[in-house]
């Protein structure tokens, strides 16, 4: 990392905290993937590090929890100040395990990430990265989830640091509101500075590639592609991406739509 | 059924629909599930119906999708306005392949359930049975996913079936946002009524079950408790369910927090 880099982390750490505190990472790429490094990397200049990450690839798997099968969790590094766990479990599993069982006591902050690909706009709902911040905040610790727009396992997380470290300080300086996290999405190659914004609205159109296997069996891969229903709309976390911001979205655990439990006060049941 | 509900669907079926709908059914139980079985004996009343649920328990597993692994499925029934699909995915992957692979078009209703346990509060983001409700929504398609508060695999569904057909003869007739579906939680036993309500603020408390399997290798089972932070609240759908009513709850696919986006402007980044 660049010096100025360091400096920067440096400076933030102590302007913000008095003893260093316990940062809780996790991701959805899995314990070995180059996301999570470069994000330990940056973290371990804040506080002590403790990630708990599952054991393979686990995208696409929102905010599942490990209900009927049992779950393994192996300690890979243990240092003064870091340690990593690899975990069977959902991203979710991670968290909750960490908290209610491998940590002597909760985090005082949770990082999911940094995500191999972006998961902005709906793609919020089906992101195991963002699963592991909402469990965050869930239990009232500020959590934030960050994904580079860049599907590449090789990808270049060097400019993406700065901003990891720039949000997380804010975070750290403000604190989040109960059942509340961050969404935030880093541009791939130049980034023009930080838009707060909103979740576009759009979906995955799927078009399923149905093959049939060597003993005649149909099956299916998922593929599609997304489909944005507010193209070039300012204040949307996808246009920020596309003009080169970085998107932070504030999402909430409380799903509840309250304008329509207004509307619904009409029906008739 | 009683000629009493079937003659209630029967008359709201004429009041509500010229021709016969396309309903989809999905659920987290699997597709051989008590509570699945019933809610396509009500939604036959209304219209047809095409069951695409998962091949096992799929309890837990959110809005989680299959993106490394194949897909298959599998018709398992074919009669006239009444089909049946096993496939191998989440409850998600379910809705996603009935609208994009298995049916000739969209559907005009997506129904989950009804899940054999409640899924309010916080339970939301974890359901299997709400990710595929979402997911309906997300296509724009009017969605409702139902629970009952018993998880027994052989639960008396009588009761529930009023409500189940009342609820969706209303959204008939209202049709929902775009972006929202309904979570509707139903109790065991006498019911009082209908609640519109919102999610009860609460999480999950895990208590991790640690045990040690032959070859001396620990693992742990998810267990705990749900710790309720607004106990007694009227408008709240734990408190509507612990009255004795059915709770419905209006789930947004935005999950923006707009107040935090407002408060965030004084972050200096």
């Amino acid at each position: 990392m660049s010096d100025t880099f360091i400096y920067l982390c440096e400076h933030s750490k102590q302007q913000i905290m008095s003893e260093r505190p316990l940062i809780l990472l996790t991701n959805d790429d899995g314990v070995s993937a180059k996301g999570l490094k470069e994000l330990t990397e940056v973290m371990r200049l804040f506080g002590n590090v403790v990630v708990v990450a599952p054991d393979r690839h686990m995208s696409g798997m929102s905010n599942a929890i490990t209900v009927d099968l049992p779950i393994r969790v192996t300690k890979t590094v243990d240092e003064v100040g870091f340690q990593v766990y690899k975990c069977t479990g959902t991203p979710v599993d991670c968290i909750k395990l960490a908290i209610h069982q491998l940590l002597d006591g909760p985090p005082d902050f949770i990082v999911s990430g940094i995500n191999h690909g972006a998961n902005t706009s709906i793609s919020v709902v089906y992101s195991g990265t963002m699963g592991g911040a909402l469990e965050g905040c869930i239990h009232n610790i500020p959590s934030i989830g960050f994904s580079l727009n860049d599907y590449d396992p090789e990808a270049d997380f060097s400019r993406a640091k700065i901003y990891v470290a720039r949000i997380f300080q804010q975070v750290a300086e403000n604190g989040l509101p109960p059942f509340v996290c961050l969404n935030v999405n880093i541009p791939k190659g130049e980034i023009k500075g930080i838009q707060v914004c909103r979740q576009t609205t759009g979906k995955w159109v799927e078009e399923f590639d149905k093959r049939t296997d060597p003993h005649k069996r149909d099956y299916f891969w998922m593929a599609g592609y997304f489909e944005n229903q507010e193209e070039n709309v300012k204040g949307t976390d996808v246009n920020a991406l596309e003009t080169g911001h970085v998107s932070v979205v504030p999402v909430s655990a409380d799903m509840t739509c309250y304008q329509t439990v207004e509307s619904m006060k009409d029906w008739r049941f």
